[in-house]
């Protein structure tokens, strides 16, 4: 059994941060100095929750003595419930990251300012979100923006800044590097056009990761033994288990999402579901300790 | 002598909120019932100022009692610096609101969201964007978008809801109304594609104002008997003495601001301009009370 923090990364900002930090992935001294919105750093989180920052890090003797982990979640779309199946087995995880963009122009008074004066970051900053999506379409991959924020922020003022974080995803790391790519091009290009300033900066990656071939075989096999029909899933979200997937045999079952919906108040599984799910851990937990 | 409050309307969203109070532009229920960012009423904060809420609203027995209204501002533009002139006299100021767009989607997991099953409210808001500066651009008029917010705001998750605050300034009442209606039409059209709703209130509005033209002929004439010569300026910026103008023969001065710059550090009048303001406004008032 295992609990790692920080899994949506809601706080510091590093999704997976538990087990970047126990596998080595995230340096410790990197991540005593990760802030949350507040300015607060994770050591001084830390330290005013009774813990001591200098424990975090690798665990080296700890990762040894794992002989497998498999991580038990709700599918984040609607495949299982496409295939009429409680339960799926997956398969890996797509190759994603975080890029953060700050757009830095010129802050001004919206009411006196002629259009031709302006250095206004909001302008390539909306031609890049429209970008995005027109980029993951048209590489069968995913983008998105789903956090900015401008500076000032006054409704009556031009912004200074627009700051600005990218998700992206492909099924191989060749697709997602053009695609983030073409996405910094036209930020680039957009910018230059108003005046503005653009930095990019790549915040997190997760390389792709194949889950455990003999691991999932094994699950497979143990869950068909007990009736479970259990069809094999790709994934586009990170999760502990694609963490330890470097440094331990790993796999991940999923149960139905009637809704397909994720990271929401709508995202639901029917109580049937989820207990075919701790069904099917059973069944896993029983054949790894079984030899 | 007069200061009003929340000029700016930045704690409370809606600018000139004193001027508007003491006229009655604005009814004291309603101002009671303005909140800040942190949901605070302005009748909570003025009670916890130790102020009565219940005083709030039009004086007309003050208002009787003004004889002229001079307000002394720094030009929000460089008008006087390429004229050569420290010193101007406003003509009046451009029709001028704000609007509240709500962009309302479906949050959603970025990393496992097929494109087609997306309902993202970023990507309607970024095309109302580049469509509120083409509008602007082909109308003469102004139009500005510098606070947004999205929620629920994480990287790795699609919006449920954008909401954004579109500043637009017209030379009249029929090109603000005919550029206003152009970008909401933008918005509900960008909207439907993506399967997001949209709703736009009108939050603020002021009706073009044509300062008091007797009182800006005895102003003008008053600074050139002393040397002074200050040119007529329009002015796309709300103010105090805008809301003011209704009621109460009104007229502005302005410094000249070397940069152009407005609501921003880079905001500046030299000392020797501000001197001249300060002749000026003693000019105007020796002159108003002279007979």
């Amino acid at each position: 059994m295992a609990a790692f923090c920080e899994e949506e990364g809601g706080r510091f900002g590093l999704a997976c941060l538990g087990s970047r930090l126990l596998t080595g992935v995230t340096a410790p001294e990197a991540a005593r100095e990760l802030r949350d919105g507040d300015g607060v750093t994770l050591a001084e989180a830390m330290t005013g929750a009774g813990l001591d920052p200098a424990r975090l890090g690798a665990d080296e003797e700890l990762l040894a003595s794992i002989g497998a982990f498999v991580e038990l979640h709700i599918e984040q779309g609607s495949a299982l419930d496409g295939l009429g199946a409680a339960v799926g087995i997956a398969e890996g995880i797509w190759p994603h990251g975080r890029w953060r963009l700050d757009f830095t122009g010129q802050a001004d008074h919206a009411g006196t300012t002629r259009l031709t004066d302006r250095r206004d970051p909001m302008l390539p900053y909306a031609a890049t979100v429209l970008e995005a999506r027109q980029a993951a379409a048209a590489c069968g991959a995913l983008a998105t923006f789903g956090k900015v924020t401008a500076e000032p922020g006054g409704a009556n003022a031009i912004s200074s800044a627009v700051r600005a974080w990218l998700d992206a995803r492909a099924p191989d790391q060749g697709v997602l590097d053009h695609m983030v790519g073409q996405i910094e091009a036209t930020a680039r290009r957009a910018a230059e056009a108003q005046g503005v300033e653009v930095s990019m900066r790549r915040e997190s990656f997760t390389p792709p990761v194949e889950f455990d071939p003999a691991l999932r075989a094994r699950l497979a096999a143990a869950l068909a033994g007990r009736g479970i029909a259990a069809p094999a899933l790709p994934t586009g979200a990170g999760h502990d288990a694609g963490v330890l997937a470097a440094r331990v045999p790993t796999a991940m079952l999923f149960v139905r999402n009637p809704t397909g919906v994720s990271h929401s108040p709508a995202e639901h599984a029917d109580l049937a579901d989820c207990e075919a799910g701790v069904v099917a851990l059973a069944a896993v937990l029983e054949e790894l300790t079984s030899r």
